[in-house]
C-alpha cells in the first residue's frame, strides 16, 4: 500500500467585486480538465455549523458587534471547517479550493476593523497549527471598481455595507500579506479583461500542480 | 461629580441539577431587599447575538463538534456579552449576577471535553484582560444526584446529553478551580436542604457587600 500524496490547499482571496465566483468556476473547470480530484468550499462556512456561524457573522444587526467577538466566531467556524472538511480532503489526496480563508481574517478583521495582527496570528496558531495554504490566489482591484461591480449583485450584508475606507484598508492588508511571503502568494490584477485574469490563474495552477 | 464605586461581579456556577435557577432567584431577592442595583444575566448568552451563539452551542446536531470550535464560540459570546452588558453595568456601579461564566468553560470544555487549561487561559486573557468575578458561588453536588434532579426538567440539550463520566470531570474541574483560588470562591454544598444552601448564599453575599 502506498501513501497518497497530500493534496494541495489553494485559497482564492480578494475584496468585494473582484470576480471570485467567476474565477472559482474557472479554477474548478481547470481541475476537472486535468483530472485532479478536489473539494470546493468556502469560509466562513463549509459545514452546517460553520454555515450557521457565517449567517450570524453576515447578518445586519442593531447590536454593535465587538470586533474580538467577530474574530472568535470566524476562527470557531474555521476550526470546525478544518477538522470536518479541509484536513480529511487533503489527507485523502484531494485538492481543496477555498473561497477565502485566514488571509481574509487578516484583511477584514485586521485591516478593516483594526485588530492587531499578532492577536490574529495567535488564533491562527491555535486553530491551524502549521497548516497554511500552499498557494493564495489574490484577486486585486481598486475598491472603487470592485464596489461598483458588487453593487449590482443584490442586498449588501454587514461587511458589504461598510464604507470605501474600510475596503481600502482591506486591500492594503491583503497586499501586505502577499508582500510578506511572495512565494506563497500570486497577486492577480483583476482590473484587466477576464481572459487575461484567467491566463494568470491557469499559469499559477500549472505551477502549483508541478510542485512536489 | 463623584466617581461611582465599581459594582461587584458575582457568578453562579455548578453542573446539571445543582439548583441554579432557584438559587438565582434567592440571590436577586436578597439584592432587592438590600436595595443594591444589579443586572441579572447568563452565559453563554446575555445579548441577542450571544444568545444566537448559545443556541448554536446547545443544539443537538449530526455533525461532530470540534472542541476548539466549541471553545471559540463560547469566548466569542463572552466577548460580546462583556462589552455590551457586563462592563457597562459594573462601570455604572451595578452588581452583575451571571448564571455561569469562565469557570464553566474550564469545567465543561476543559474538564469535560479535555481541552488544555492553558489554551482556555490564553483566550481568557485575550477576551477579559484582567477582569475576573469578585466572587464565584459554586453549587456543588454529586452528579448522580444532580442528573436525577435535572432529568425532570424537559428535553436534554447537547451538553445535558453527555454521560455521567463527563459530569464527574466537570465537577472535579470546578472544585480544582475553587481550590486554586479559595479567596474568590465559595463552595456551597447543594446536597443539603434548600434552606441551608440559602443561608450559605446569604452569608456569602453579606461578605461580598461588605468588601470594599
Amino acid at each position: 500500500m502506498q501513501d497518497l500524496p497530500q493534496g494541495k490547499f489553494i485559497t482564492l482571496e480578494g475584496g468585494e467585486g473582484v470576480g471570485k465566483s467567476t474565477n472559482l468556476r474557472f479554477i474548478t473547470q481547470w481541475l476537472d480538465k486535468q483530472g485532479i480530484p478536489y473539494v470546493q468550499t468556502r469560509e466562513p462556512g463549509g459545514t452546517p455549523m460553520a454555515e450557521q456561524l457565517r449567517q450570524l457573522l453576515l447578518e445586519k444587526r442593531d447590536e454593535a458587534v465587538d470586533p474580538t467577538a467577530e474574530l472568535l466566531m470566524v476562527f470557531a467556524a474555521r476550526a470546525q471547517h478544518l477538522n470536518q472538511v479541509i484536513k480529511p480532503a487533503l489527507a485523502a489526496g484531494k485538492w481543496v479550493v477555498c473561497d477565502r480563508f485566514t488571509d481574509a481574517t487578516y484583511a477584514y478583521q485586521g485591516g478593516g476593523r483594526g485588530l492587531d495582527w499578532a492577536l490574529i496570528a495567535q488564533l491562527e496558531q491555535m486553530v491551524q497549527g502549521d497548516l497554511r495554504p500552499h498557494c493564495v490566489l489574490l484577486l486585486d482591484v481598486a475598491p472603487e471598481i470592485g464596489l461598483q461591480r458588487a453593487a449590482s449583485t443584490g442586498e449588501a450584508d454587514r461587511f458589504e455595507s461598510e464604507q470605501i475606507d474600510f475596503f481600502r484598508k482591506v486591500r492594503a492588508a491583503y497586499r501586505r500579506r502577499a508582500d510578506n511571503a511572495p512565494d506563497r502568494y500570486r497577486i492577480i490584477d483583476a482590473s484587466v479583461p477576464l481572459e487575461a485574469v484567467q491566463e494568470s490563474l491557469a499559469s499559477a495552477l500549472q505551477q502549483i500542480a508541478g510542485d512536489s
